[in-house]
């Protein structure tokens, strides 16, 4: 038997087709029956007339229950009015098999919920038209960002989540008993290995699941969530500017192409998208802290002004975001942030010790960081220090000093959160709907 | 400046250009001193005459330490004899800069290291060309994997690492305290997740590392792996075959078609890779029971007569995955395994409940195992039977139980190691080469 898939039923206008699927809704109108099915790569309303069907059959159609399984054939036809993802046609029933009659209990029913029952239901949530559209652009994204790296020259090197020393204290890490080798930790990213690989393989990166046992309860904070991390041999922090825009951008251009349904379904002004284009403004740190005082200066709201406190040498909060995003309509790299509020591993501004070579990318509307970034101690000597200033334990680096002895490099690179990208191009206010099965500090389940 | 890579050189026969890389070895020859020089996408062989420099610069390149990151200018031709990875092009050196030289104690010098050394090394073991080119070897997969499913209307859903109960004992699961919520585990498989997904999106797959504490010290184990899962709805087991053997064929074309250098450098046979093509043998367990007892009663090696002890009833071990696969020179299909070996999802055979729809791939030449899938349980009270008899926790299913309660279907997937295949590919006989960073039961460093 062949199928169609709902996502290619404009082609089939006119044919008789056979969709495989679950019955997302049914309307009843005096002798129509309207059926929403949806497949995985769409929803498409299926129309029983009672006129064109023996009586069993449109019995069956007229009591099937929400989420039933079905196999439906009929003819496509053109109907400007048809609802669905993409919608504009509708198929005309001629047969419907049951494959199984869902129990009539259906939890998730078309009305809201409230978030804990939907979280308790993401197994069912997960079918409504919302959540589905937001999944399949992160796939969307994801296959982007591979599709980018793949084709310009990096490789792929997976770098290890059971890890041995903690990077930076232990307070955010999870732990897990290992063996007869004590505590290993859940690695929050991949930089130090993608370092040690970039000197075997040029241009690299690692995309995996990270993990922060973060107390951090907000909506832009999950316990698990997916990070692209790139790392390139010979790349100043200009270089890298290059690259990050190049790559956001072309991330973007998939999306538009590939899920612009989606995006439509989800309400997503379409048009801020389609002017992510390369290149993106650069801003220092210092450019970026004047354009704050000035707005603060400038306001007569007193909220705002206490919101937006702000003296050199702090790291930016959400509102300092917002306020500088909101002044351009495409990302704004901000550069050469204070050493005191990045990691060991930074090189440092040239004639500027208070000040490294770092980037962040901030999303516009209000999104906040997508991409963090920066070029990375080639000097072994200057790494050694940092070693010591951090209090970090000498014998856990020796590898990673060993980067700085044996071909050392000017080198940079990057980490880009799937699940921030993901809420910025679908306009989704909590992170937590951008990867199917969400952590945070209450929920392991399901 | 204009940087060639080495991988592209053959473009650039006749032509200057300039290089970035690492020093991998150095030669000296009377008047000639010969550089092989490694930038990631290859390694070349460069050439300086003495003739042709000045004083100064030939001295700084006889005198340069292995490993030193340097920056090579010159012209390109093409030299049969000339090795490297691709090999056949060399470069006559008319510049040489160097970015660090090395330490002199560089400790992976060109000789053998044993194992221990070398995994303690694993930073600096990754630039030799034997694990450099297993490790381009494994992103191609990587790729490949992702363009097979990517492009055949599959959508990448990644499945939680911390997950709630533990499927099928906690033996061999690494667990971490979850702040209130007790332990989690780090999940061995996505697959149950997938199965909720695919009600949602039709045909996924998952990506990623999967954990499994056991304490088996074989040369084919590793703590931390990665594995891709693809599931699929109204699938069964003949189509799942279709699908597999489609996908493995593909994974295979794509390596051959990219990293022939890299397997011709390992000394792969590739003419046995050459013969991957679908469709594979297809043999039921009870028809390699039947043949492993012919195996037996012909040989008059009682040693493999004990080895290859058999009942019906038990899993095959290595010998007799090993004598199977010697039958033939494709992948071959074993299905319709006893329910007893298997796990407690799976569909039972129609009319046979001591045999279930699950199918194992054995790779060739005694690689074994590389793909174990199955059709799934799709009706409620069975899985909930199975459930019980298992005596798995109820509650902790119920969700899973859910997806048999609102639009079942028959469905199948299978879980593929990358680092077998890549093992299998390559030819390499230790899987913790097939890595960047391996974890096993005794180490988690670097």
């Amino acid at each position: 038997m062949d199928i169609t898939r709902v996502s290619d039923i404009a082609q089939h206008d006119g044919q008789q087709v056979t969709v495989q699927g679950w019955v997302y809704n049914r309307t009843d109108k005096g002798k129509l029956t309207f059926l929403l099915v949806r497949d995985g790569s769409g929803f498409v309303q299926c129309v029983a007339f009672k006129g064109d069907l023996d009586e069993t059959l449109f019995d069956r159609i007229r009591h099937i229950p929400q989420e039933s399984s079905v196999v439906v054939t009929g003819t496509v036809r053109a109907d400007k009015r048809a609802p669905g993802i993409p919608g504009g046609y509708e198929i005309g029933i001629s047969d419907l098999q049951i494959v199984q009659a869902a129990d009539e209990d259906y939890p998730m029913a078309l009305k809201e919920h409230g978030v804990d029952f939907a979280l308790d239901h993401r197994h069912l949530w997960m079918r409504m038209p919302s959540q589905w559209a937001i999944l399949r652009v992160r796939a969307t994204v994801i296959s982007a960002i591979r599709e980018w790296f793949d084709t310009n020259g990096y490789l792929n090197m997976d770098t290890p989540i059971l890890t041995p020393a903690a990077c930076e204290g232990t307070s955010t890490l999870f732990e897990t008993p290992y063996f007869n080798e004590g505590m290993a930790y859940l690695a929050q990213s991949g930089q130090l290995y993608n370092e040690a690989n970039i000197f075997a393989f040029g241009k690299v990166y690692a995309f995996g699941p990270t993990f922060r046992a973060e107390k951090s309860k907000t909506r832009r904070h999950l316990t698990e969530f997916w990070m692209v991390e790139p790392e390139v041999a010979f790349c100043d922090l200009d270089q890298l500017m290059d690259i990050e825009e190049q790559f956001v951008a072309h991330i973007v251009k998939r999306v538009l192409k590939d899920r612009r349904a989606e995006l439509e379904s989800l309400g997503r002004d379409i048009s801020v998208l389609e002017k992510i284009e390369p290149p993106f403004p650069r801003i220092s740190y210092d450019e970026a802290a004047e354009m704050l005082k000035q707005i603060r200066d400038e306001t007569d709201d007193p909220e705002k002004k206490e919101l937006l406190t702000f003296e050199w040498g702090m790291d930016f909060g959400s509102p300092h975001e917002t306020e500088l995003t909101n002044r351009f309509d495409k990302p704004v790299f901000v550069y050469g942030y204070p050493t005191q509020v990045k990691a060991f591993y930074m090189e440092p501004w040239p004639g500027r010790p208070e000040v490294c070579k770092s980037v962040d990318l901030l999303a516009p509307e209000g999104y906040g960081e997508i991409i963090g970034g920066s070029e990375r101690i080639s000097d072994h000597d200057l790494l050694l220090q940092r070693i010591k200033e951090h209090n970090l334990p000498r014998e856990a680096f020796e590898w990673y000093l060993d980067l700085r002895r044996f071909g050392s490099v000017p080198h940079s690179g990057f980490g880009m959160g799937v699940e921030r990208t993901v809420a910025w191009l679908c306009g989704t206010e909590h992170i937590r709907e951008t990867i199917p099965f969400p952590r945070t500090i209450k929920r392991v389940y399901p």
